[in-house]
């Protein structure tokens, strides 16, 4: 059945996770799935091209664009700003097509407080894991870095605690496939399909 | 992360949707998901063993299982009674395993109440998903038969509305990989993996 609607996936996580890689890794595979293009006020780099790498803006555009509220989230880095123009992910969304964004955390929030119906999809480093073991005593670390591990347990897990899914990124490829699962399940479920149904067998 | 408990998951749908047939073809793949073994009244056929294809009792026994309250759920068909054993299924999903029960539609309501955090997934017929074409203009049926397709459609969708999930039967390989794509995803939800990351940290 044709949806009415495409789903918006948000994939964050904790720095360093391997975000980018597992949404490259994604993005050679055939799916359907389309991704979004970021605006940046940074300058473009050799080889960059404006709409593909980014939409590369001007400071006072983007300033613009956050003030109209035509950003979906934005943050600023080093004196630049990026973000994700709201325009590209509706027009898919409306056409039906599901659509990726990957982003940072601080982004995903922001994402979520303007899409609640997104599926927010936390990526998670192995080494959370791997604690379990650790600390079940296989492990042969000191004190100190479990302790320290235990601290960066905890800030990751009350980040997660935002989102629908967790997805282990112990191995990239398996990683791309549980994501692919999930946006294979989030269209078929029932809360997503059952208002067409209904509409159909009223008409 | 071996997760705590597995998932109950419950496959069900109208009749002649073709639940055996999809269940069969799961079963052939090489997954973890164990497979719940139903009780009956009826007498064996030729070569099939109790405890594989069905567990069998006496009227009397399955009398007092009901009593007891050792059955899932339960229905009476030409005088013979079929029903799934709670016991199999709650020691598999202890165990850490995902197991899956084929059952009709009222089962699956009676299952819910037991385990509502069960994942419940409804096939559907591929002719609700044709329904919109059809009424659409492209076929060539008369008012009389679109008229009882939308009867039986309306049932379909007032039963689908007890589910977490529609999965279309359209292809049997299909149905397959949509069910194993919601095993893999349910798997990844947060709410189902948190508490042990939680749990973990305290330590």
């Amino acid at each position: 059945m044709k949806r009415e609607k495409g789903l918006l996936i948000v994939l964050s996580g904790p720095s360093g996770v391997g975000k980018g890689t597992v949404c490259g890794a994604l993005r050679e595979q055939d799916t359907d799935i389309k991704y979004s293009v970021s605006a940046t006020t940074r300058s473009p780099r050799e080889g960059e091209v404006d709409g593909v790498n980014y939409f590369f803006k001007s400071k006072e555009e983007f300033e613009r664009m956050i003030r109209e509220g035509e950003m979906l989230e934005h943050a600023k880095y080093v004196n630049n700003y990026y973000g994700t123009p709201r325009t590209y992910v509706e027009e898919m969304i409306n056409k039906g097509h599901d659509v990726i964004l990957e982003i940072e955390v601080q982004g995903a929030l922001q994402v979520k407080e303007s899409f609640p119906e997104g599926v927010f999809i936390f990526l998670m480093p192995p080494s959370l894991h791997e604690l379990r073991n650790r600390i079940e005593g296989r492990g042969t670390e000191t004190g100190d870095l479990i302790d320290s591990r235990m601290t960066v347990a905890k800030e990751e897990i009350d980040l997660m605690d935002n989102y629908d899914y967790v997805v282990e990124n112990d191995k990239v490829e398996l990683a791309v496939e549980r994501i692919k699962s999930i946006v294979t399940a989030e269209n078929c479920k029932k809360d997503r399909l059952i208002h067409q149904y209904k509409q159909l067998a009223e008409e």
